[in-house]
Order: structure tokens, then C-alpha cells, then sequence
């Protein structure tokens, strides 16, 4: 039973070390980089036995200690479920890969990952008093601070790429953002929200430049873990954009076993990008510290076309600190996944999600991921949203024709 | 502590009484009517207590002894998470009805509540030793059971009207059924539908035409009762098109009553529908005991444009035993309350859904609807299917270009 509702202690720059004041808003420390929470585990550890969460909600309120909002009257709430992990049996089968597991993110508001951090990120937001909030997205990301920023009453500017999915403005525009398109990608997107921050408009909520998105993020992982009896999966592939996902999970993995709830090895961490666009994956291979922008960036997993994301570095160390790697793949391998996917296991999920599929059959193929290895893909939101990755041209009857089913087939 | 996974007894006509074998394939009665499922209750009420639920994943099938699958190992499963029920606490403010609640559908596999039946009823249909399905659908319903055939490998055709929402005939068709349009309705598909089955070429798994889709949208009523604690909301507003759910919920109460696990009073149930296809209502005002088909049936609400219902008699039954009523409302009513519950609550939610909120503002105006009362909203699917209810006219900016946000403020 534990006496405050979070544990968070303070926040703390990576880079540089400094320490600063949680109570207070933050965006990127003085020294450029993103700010870390951290949290009193040594205490929380001796107030939490985690068996005491089985009779928690399913949701993911449920890892509040671990999460930085510090009054539950303060949580903004759609109703965030426990997501379901699903085996892949079929697919697992096909890719002599018995332990194939999908984490599905489509369930949540809005139909993606986004929620986790919008729900913790907007929370924090109206706990800190902060007034009214702006951001650069890749669609994804907007419709779900537009949805949780209606729910408090928050005023919300949204920028994204014309290219955004369609359906992702449409749902700003519902929830009543004020949204603005721009010719050209998520980066002059950010430009654009950075002048109106500049002007003292707004408190900047792009992807890390403020702490609490990812604090939302890492509730995939505590979820994860939780699922699995505390254990990690061996391997989990993360189709990385701003890759908030992926170091969400890792923190949530390492405040796990700092606690010791989470025993035995950690999992290797990929990061899949796509190849018209894939900025991580070059680094990795090259053994950089940071990534380059990558030029001419142009793919269907629109949701990972980030020319240059903002927490590379710590990406980066990720992927390397639990020697994963990281990987690119084509859209006509993504465009194959997907098919497979939705045939063969009866999912619809994002083209984002589809290209851990095609990662993961490379890393079988080249021997990195092993027979009998446990492997985790994160379909991160709902295919409803993508309806131009199916064609549909159907024939279309008159009230009262017979046609003749199967195809092929004599009529009796 | 059961020792059978279902405690599925017997098949029985609610009109002639006649009971049939529940091992074997069915559709209707020889009277004509749908066959209803019937459980073994006394057994499982010595067998189980309700509390025990706690400890089972928080899931559909955590009430599999009151579902016809028999062999767990039968269970088709996609990841069936119980969804959230919420409070609408500014719209009750609104309204003056502080006890609004929402049970959001949209969280399931498909985004749609159809997946309740297809679930359970693809499991079955499988059980069973069926081996090609065939069903006609206004979009929701045949990408739920496409996407469950899917995961079963079974064969599935689907005949749609044209204007089905757009993104159901490419969730049938990623996923890999036959997908046939017909310029008509419903009903017109049902007929293309019956002559194939008449062939004997497919099992047909129309609304109510078999008994099982019914048992897997009773789960929606399980799930609110539990959630509410084993006691029932005073009101339950649902979307009724086919009106299985409206069904499904009842038959919940119905055997959860019996059981002795819901006490007190049953909610009365309130079935909605369009101006524009409004056959039920008609009825209900009319004292009748069944519908006549509507004629020229035309809304935005699509999922709800059912000119005549297989199960009306029962639907009327039910609305008239509960002491519920039928309200019509119009589609400018449900585009209205759709905007208000986007903007005020932070939900994107489907017309149909939106159609509830807008009767109970009816209901509300004219006192049906008690000020202390606790009601109960159905929102039947995500609104991330209906992208044509929003409209998205937005400005596009050359990168780097500024804006002046909030809109008027003078720039610092």
C-alpha cells in the first residue's frame, strides 16, 4: 500500500546531469538535451509489492506510482485499456518463429499508441497549470493531444505535413484543435509551432521537449512486462520515427529492474525505420553518436518519417546498451507484411506496425533472431486509420442477382 | 470453481417454445423465428461465484460459461479487451443529468462492437465443424466476421450495400473474404446472401439467423453489470438496427438475474433510431408487436438503416417489458450531439453513437429522463470509421512560414 499517489522525485538532463525541479514546467534542458524523470524507487520499492496491481483497474492508470502525475483528481481520462499481447501463431508457424507475440495498439483512444502519451502528457500538463498547449505532428500524435486536450478543456495548436493521414485531421478538427497543414514534413512543421512558442503563446509539447509524453509511453512497457509474469521478451521490434516508444519501453525495463520486479535479461531492442527514410539506422551502422538528417525522406509508414529526431542519442544507446540493432526495410516488404498479416492472422494494423513483421523476417532469416527466442512486435495503432494500403474495386450487383460462391464453384 | 467451460444446455424458439439440439448447426425455427440460447443457470449458480471473475483476464471470455464455446481451445481470439465505461461528466452537466455514462465499443478488434458477435459466433461456427460462412452486412458487421474467419481460416463471403461506410469493404477484403457490392440495402444483400446459402454453398450467419452472434453481444451486457458492480444503470440508450445488442444486453440481465448475481431493478431499455429508418419506432408508437418494413430508409447513421429487422418482435418485447420506449431522432440532431461530445468530452465516436446521446437529450427535455437517474449511452464504434462526418478545410503554410495562435492575439 503506498502513501503518495506518484513517486516522482525530480527530472534530469542525460547529458549533462543537472538536475531540475519537477514541480515546476520544463522543456529541453540549458544544454539542448531532452529531460529525464526519475523517481524515488528504492522507496516505492518498499511500499509496493507488485502482486497488489492484479487488483488494480486493467488500465493504464494502474502504474500511477511510476508515473508523474501526482494528484489521480488530475488525470484526464477516455478510458486508456490494458492493450492486448497476442501470439502470432500462424505467422510464428510460417516464420519457424514459435514465440512470435504482438503487442496491438490499435485499442486505445484514437486507435494508437499516441493515447499513452497524450494521457499522461496532458495530465501533467493541466496539474502544472499550464494554459494552453502547441505541437508539430506526423497526425498520429495530434489527434490523440487534441482528443485528451478536449477532454480538459485545454486549447491545442496542431501542426502537421500535408501528407498526414487524412483521418488524423479530420479528429483535431472534431476535438476542436486549431490545426494548420504545411508543404513539406514534420521538421517545418516543428518550425512553425517553435515561432509561436517563441512568442510566448504556447508550452511547447513536441516529441521530448517535454518530459511527461514519454513518462506515458513507457506505460507500453510496464504493460509489457506485467503481461509476461515480469519477464521480458528476448527481443522486441519497435518501428521507430521519434522513437518515444522504444526508450519508453527501455525505461520502463530498467526502473523495473532497479525496483526488481523485472528478472532476468532485459530485451534487445530493434529499431525499424523504413529505407526511404531512415536516418537511426544509419547512425547505428556507422557507429554515430547522433544521426544526420536524412534528405529526401519519402515512405509509406508515414508515422516513422522523422528526418531527424530529437532523441537519437538516447535511441541510439538504447539500441546499443541492449545490444539490439537497428534495421531498415522497403515499402513493398512493409506492403507484403501487412497483407500477410491481415490474411493469415485476421489483423488490420498500421504500416508502421507491418514493417516490425518485415524486420523480424530479416532478423530470422540472417540467423540474428533465433528459433526458439521469444519475440515481441509493436503494432503501434489500428489500420482503420490507413484505408489507402487496400485497394478494394469490387463488383457491384443489382438487388435480387445470384452470383455463384466460391468462385469457380458449379452451382447444385 | 466450474468443471464445464460452457454451460451451454439447449437451443429454444422464443415463439413456438420448440427446443433443438444445440451440438448441431442451426439457423431459424421452422416457425420462422430466431432460436435462443439457453444455459444450465442453476448448475452455474452453485458452481460459481461472481467474485471469482476477479482473478480471470480482463477479457470477453471471462464469462465463458455463459457463451456456447464449449472447448476453450475453440475460442477464436484477436485480443477481446473489456471496454471502458466512463462518465460524461460535462455533457451530464450539460444535460443536468450528473449519472451520464458511456460504454465505448469502439476499443475492440474492427473498432466496433460487432466484434462481440463475430468473436463468439466464428468460434462457434467453427466448434461446430462449419466450413464457409456467407452473410450480408451494412459494413461493421461483415469486417468484424471477416477479420475473426480470418484467424480461423474459414472461408467468408460478405454482400454489402454500396454506401457502406468505405472503410468496412477494404477491412473485408485485406483480410481476405469475398467481398460482393449491391446497389440496395440490407435486405437486398440478404437476398443475394440466401441464394447461395439456398445452394447449399456457405452456412448462413445473418443477424440472429444463427443463435450465437447474440450470445458474443451478450458480453456487452455482462460487462456493464459487473462494471457497475452487479447492479444495472436505471437506463440503457443503444442504437438499434438489427438490435441484437439491445437483445444481448437484455439477455444478459435476464441471466444474470436469474443467477442472482445482478440484483434489484432491471434497466429499461431505449431503443434509437433515425427519422430516416425508423421502423421499430413506428411500431413501438404503434402498439404493434412487429415491424413493416420502412420504405425509401435514408440516414447518416448507416450502421443503423435496417428497413426490417429479423428480430423485431423480440426487440419490441424487450423495450416493452423493460418499461424502455423508442425514439426516433434526425440526422441534423445526431451531427450535432457527434460535434458536442468531440469537443466537450474529447470522443470521436460513430453517428450511430452519437444518435444516443442526441435521444437522451430528447428524453432528458421531457422529463422520461430523471434528473437523479443513472443512464447509460452505447456507443457502438470508433468514429475513426466515419472520416465523412468531419469536415477538414485547413490552411496549408510553406515551411517556415509563421502564424499568429490563439487566433487575434496580438503577436509579442
Amino acid at each position: 500500500m503506498t502513501d503518495r499517489h506518484s513517486y516522482l522525485e525530480r527530472l534530469r538532463c542525460p547529458r549533462c546531469r543537472e538536475t531540475h525541479d519537477a514541480s515546476r514546467p520544463h522543456n529541453l534542458c540549458a544544454c539542448g538535451s531532452p529531460l529525464l524523470a526519475e523517481y524515488d524507487l528504492s522507496q516505492l520499492g518498499r511500499a509496493l509489492d507488485p502482486r497488489e496491481l492484479v487488483s488494480r483497474p486493467y488500465e493504464l492508470w494502474r502504474y500511477h506510482e511510476l508515473l508523474p502525475v501526482e494528484d489521480a483528481g488530475a488525470e484526464v481520462r477516455l478510458g486508456e485499456p490494458v492493450t492486448p499481447l497476442v501470439p502470432l501463431a500462424v505467422l510464428g508457424a510460417d516464420l519457424d518463429l514459435p514465440g512470435l507475440l504482438l503487442k496491438d495498439e490499435g485499442y486505445l483512444p484514437t486507435g494508437t499508441f499516441k493515447a499513452r502519451g497524450a494521457a499522461v502528457g496532458v495530465s501533467r500538463v493541466v496539474e502544472l497549470g499550464i494554459d494552453r498547449i502547441a505541437m508539430p505532428t506526423n497526425g498520429n500524435a495530434g489527434a490523440a493531444w487534441a482528443a485528451y486536450a478536449a477532454r480538459a478543456g485545454l486549447p491545442c495548436l496542431i501542426v502537421m505535413p500535408e501528407d498526414a493521414p487524412d483521418i488524423t485531421r479530420r479528429e483535431c478538427v472534431v476535438t476542436g484543435a486549431d490545426v494548420f497543414l504545411v508543404n513539406g514534413r514534420i521538421n517545418d512543421a516543428g518550425q512553425t509551432v517553435a515561432k509561436v512558442v517563441a512568442d510566448g503563446a504556447a508550452f511547447d509539447v513536441s516529441t521530448l521537449k517535454e518530459p511527461y509524453r514519454l513518462e506515458g509511453k513507457k506505460t507500453l512497457g510496464l504493460e509489457i512486462f506485467e503481461q509476461l509474469g515480469w519477464r521480458a521478451p528476448d527481443v522486441i521490434v519497435y518501428p521507430a520515427g521519434g522513437g518515444v516508444g522504444l526508450l519508453g519501453i527501455w525505461k520502463a525495463a530498467k526502473e523495473l529492474q532497479q525496483l526488481g520486479w523485472l528478472t532476468g535479461s532485459l530485451p534487445r531492442m530493434v529499431a525499424v525505420q523504413a529505407t526511404g527514410c531512415a536516418p537511426l539506422v544509419r547512425a547505428f551502422d556507422a557507429g554515430a553518436e547522433v544521426s544526420e538528417p536524412w534528405v529526401g525522406a519519402n515512405t509509406i509508414a508515414f508515422g516513422i518519417t522523422v528526418p531527424k529526431a530529437i532523441g537519437d542519442r538516447l535511441i541510439l544507446e538504447a539500441v546499443r546498451e541492449s545490444q539490439g540493432c537497428a534495421v531498415a526495410v522497403d515499402d513493398p516488404a512493409i506492403l507484403a507484411a501487412h497483407a500477410q498479416i491481415a490474411r493469415r492472422e485476421g489483423r488490420f494494423i498500421c504500416p508502421e506496425g507491418a514493417a516490425t513483421l518485415a524486420a523480424a523476417q530479416v532478423l530470422r532469416a540472417s540467423g540474428w533472431l533465433g528459433r526458439t527466442e521469444r519475440v515481441l512486435l509493436i503494432n503501434t495503432g489500428t489500420g482503420l486509420k490507413y484505408p489507402g494500403t487496400v485497394s478494394a474495386d469490387l463488383r457491384t450487383l443489382e438487388p435480387g442477382q445470384a452470383i455463384t460462391w466460391p468462385q469457380g464453384r458449379d452451382r447444385a
